[in-house]
C-alpha cells in the first residue's frame, strides 16, 4: 500500500489531525502515514505549498500526498486530486498546489460527494472529505473516477528568479527553523567570484559563498548552496531572519559587476 | 492488530512519548500507533479528556486508546480499562474518561502488577504500566482478565447545556488552535431567527449564523455549526479567544426572545 | 523489519523530517519509524544525546536509532555507526553518542559514499547521507561493510557523580517538560535520613523525599526517584527549573551529615 503523507494548519494541540487518521485508517487499513507539518500558521497556503513540494520529490513513486490548509473550508471552493508519473497530490483548489501542478498530468476537481462523510458540518473536511478521497486513492482506485478534468486551478503567482547581465533578482521563498534565508536562486547561477548580495531593506552586503555552515566565520553572512538547490543566505549558529527582521518575500538580489563591499 | 492512539501531556521536547511507544512496540510488535496529542498542558485532565473524546469515534472498531494524564502518578488512584462496543480505553482513574465511560459497558480496575515493568520508579507508569496494559490489548487479549469490574470510577462534572423557554445556556468546552470557541451547545438547538447570543463578560453579541467560516463577514462574531455537532464562535481570519479573553468554562447565552442589538 | 528511531534538532515546522523519512520509506519499504524528539533546540548535542540514551533502551532489540543534530554538517566530521548488543546508533561523530558508546562493540565511520544520495548541497546529510544508512542497516545489510572500526569517536566529559563520605555531588543532567530537575546521581545514593541537599546558587535546602510526585506537599521541594534510576527535584503541579531559575549542568549537592535547615 502506498504512504500518505499529510500537510496541515491543524496545530499538534488539537484533535483534528487523529481524526483524520482514524477515518484514513478505517477506510484503508494499514497504510503509512507521514506526517510533513501541521505546524503551517494558520490559513499560510504559500508555506504548505512550500514544505509539500519540497519534501514531495523525496518520497517513492506512488505516495499519495495531501495537504488541507483551507481558509475556505465549507465554500464553493473546488477539491483537487492531481496525478503526476510520481505521485497524486490532493487539497483545496485555493493555490496550495501552485509548486506541484507542473509535475502533473491530471488535475481532477473532485466531485464524488457519495465518499463524503455525512454529517459534522462545514468546518472540517480535512476529515469529512478529503480523508475519505485519500483513502479511496491508498487503496488503489482510479483517480480517472474522482470527477472531471480541469484545466483552471487556482495557481499563485511565483515570480522566478531573474537572471541578467549585470545583476540575479529574486526572493526569500522560506525562513527555516535555524532562521536560514532560503531563496528561489539557483545555486548554480552564482559564479565564483565578482558579486555582492543583499536582501533589500535589510542587514548588510553578502560578499561570502561557503560550501557548509560550518564554514561560515562567525558573524559574517554567506550563501551556502541548500537543501533544495538554491542559495540559502546564513549566519553560523544564529537566527539570522530574526536578526536582520527578513520575512518571505522580501527581494534578494545580487550584483554581478560587484565589488566587496 | 488494532490500532493504538496516545493522549499525554508529555509533550514534544522529551523522551517520554518514545519510551511509552519502545515499551508498546516491544510487547505488541507491528503495532500501528497514532499520536492523538501530547500537547496537552501539564496535568490538564479536562483537556484530554475532551481530545479523547472527540478522536475517538473517527477510528476503527478495535481501536484501543490510552490517555496518560495523570498528576496522581504513584498514588493509590487507580488505572482503567474501559470496555466499549467500539473501543477500549485505558487511563487513570481521575475524571478523563468521563465523557467515554457512558459509551463503556464495562470498567475495570486494572489489577494484573505483573504485566508491569519493575523498577522504574513511581514517577513514568505510562511506561512501566499504562504502555504494557495497552500492549496487553493491542495483543487480542482478554479485557476481563485485567481486574475486577468498578461503579465507581472517578467522574468529573460535566453540567450539560440547558434548552429553556425563553433561553440556552452552554458553555465553552474547547479553545481551538484558530481561537475558534467551541461550545457544548447542539448546533441543532438554535432557531433560524429571533435570537441574540453572548459569551458572559466577554466580547460583544453574537447575531448572525454562518454555515462555513469563509462566509462570516470580516469582524463579526458568528456561530457556525462545528466539527463535534456543537456551535461553535467564530472570528474569520482572527483568534477569537484571546481577541475576547474567553476561556474554557465561560458560560454562553442565547436569548431566544432576542432582538438584533 | 527492525524499528527506526528518530532524534533531530529539525523542528516540526520544516520540511526535513519529512524529507528523511521519505528517502528512509523508499529505501527500505515497510520500516517502522518513531520520532523521539525534533524538538531538541538547534544544535543541541548534549540534549540530544541524554534523550536517546534515556530513550534507547526500552526499544526492542534490533532497533536502529538516528541521531543527527550535526553543527558541523559538511564539514569533515565523521559520520559514525555504532553497533551495541541490543541497538544500532547512527550520528554524526561530535559527541553526541557519548553516553552510548559504552554499551557499543564495535564503531565505525561510515565511508560508503556509494549509498549517499547524489547533489543536494552539504547542509542536509540528514536526509542525503544519514537516511541511506539507517535504510541500509533496516533492510539488514551488514554493519561491519559501512566503514572501517575506529578507536576514537569524540566523547563528550560527562563528570561522573561523586560520592564522598560527607556529602554526595551531582549535576543537573536534564529538565524535564514539566520542569523537574533530573539529576545523574543514582536514586540509591541516598540515604533513608540525615542529609540535606541544595542545587548550587539555587533556591532553598531540599529535605524531603517522596515516593511521587502527589506525595510532595504542595510548596515544597523534594527528591523523587525518577524515571532514569536517578534522583529528580520537583515542585508539585510547578515547574521548579523556572521557579528557581536553574539550568542543565547546575552543580547539586548533598550533604550526608545535614540537619534539617
Amino acid at each position: 500500500m502506498p504512504i500518505l503523507t499529510l500537510t496541515t494548519d491543524f496545530g499538534l494541540d488539537d484533535y483534528y489531525v487523529a481524526a483524520l487518521k482514524g477515518v484514513v485508517l478505517g477506510l484503508a487499513p494499514g497504510s503509512t502515514i507521514v506526517d510533513v507539518s501541521h505546524q503551517v500558521p494558520a490559513g499560510d497556503v504559500e508555506r504548505a505549498g512550500f514544505l509539500l513540494a519540497a519534501a514531495a520529490p523525496w518520497f517513492p513513486a506512488g505516495t499519495i500526498h495531501l495537504a488541507v490548509v483551507d481558509p475556505g473550508v465549507g465554500s464553493a471552493r473546488r477539491l483537487l486530486a492531481a496525478v503526476g508519473d510520481e505521485a497524486t497530490f490532493v487539497a483545496p483548489d485555493n493555490g496550495l498546489l501552485s509548486r506541484l501542478l507542473p509535475t502533473c498530468r491530471a488535475v481532477r476537481s473532485v466531485t464524488r460527494s457519495d465518499l463524503f462523510l455525512p454529517g459534522g458540518g462545514q468546518t472540517f473536511h480535512g476529515r469529512d472529505r478529503f480523508a475519505p478521497i485519500a483513502a479511496y486513492l491508498l487503496r488503489g482506485e482510479p483517480a480517472a473516477d474522482l470527477g472531471p478534468l480541469i484545466a483552471d486551478p487556482v495557481v499563485a503567482p511565483h515570480p522566478p528568479p531573474r537572471r541578467e547581465t549585470a545583476r540575479i533578482v529574486g526572493r526569500v521563498t522560506h525562513v527555516d527553523r535555524y532562521g536560514n534565508l532560503v531563496t528561489d536562486i539557483p545555486a548554480s547561477w552564482l559564479p565564483a567570484s565578482g558579486w555582492v548580495a543583499e536582501v533589500a531593506g535589510a542587514g548588510r552586503p553578502i560578499t561570502r559563498r561557503a560550501s557548509h555552515y560550518a564554514e561560515i566565520p562567525a558573524g559574517e553572512p554567506a550563501f551556502v548552496a541548500g537543501s533544495c538547490g538554491t542559495l540559502e543566505i546564513s549566519l553560523r549558529g544564529e537566527d539570522l531572519a530574526r536578526r536582520w527582521n527578513v520575512e518571505r518575500g522580501d527581494e534578494v538580489r545580487v550584483d554581478l559587476d560587484g565589488a566587496a563591499e
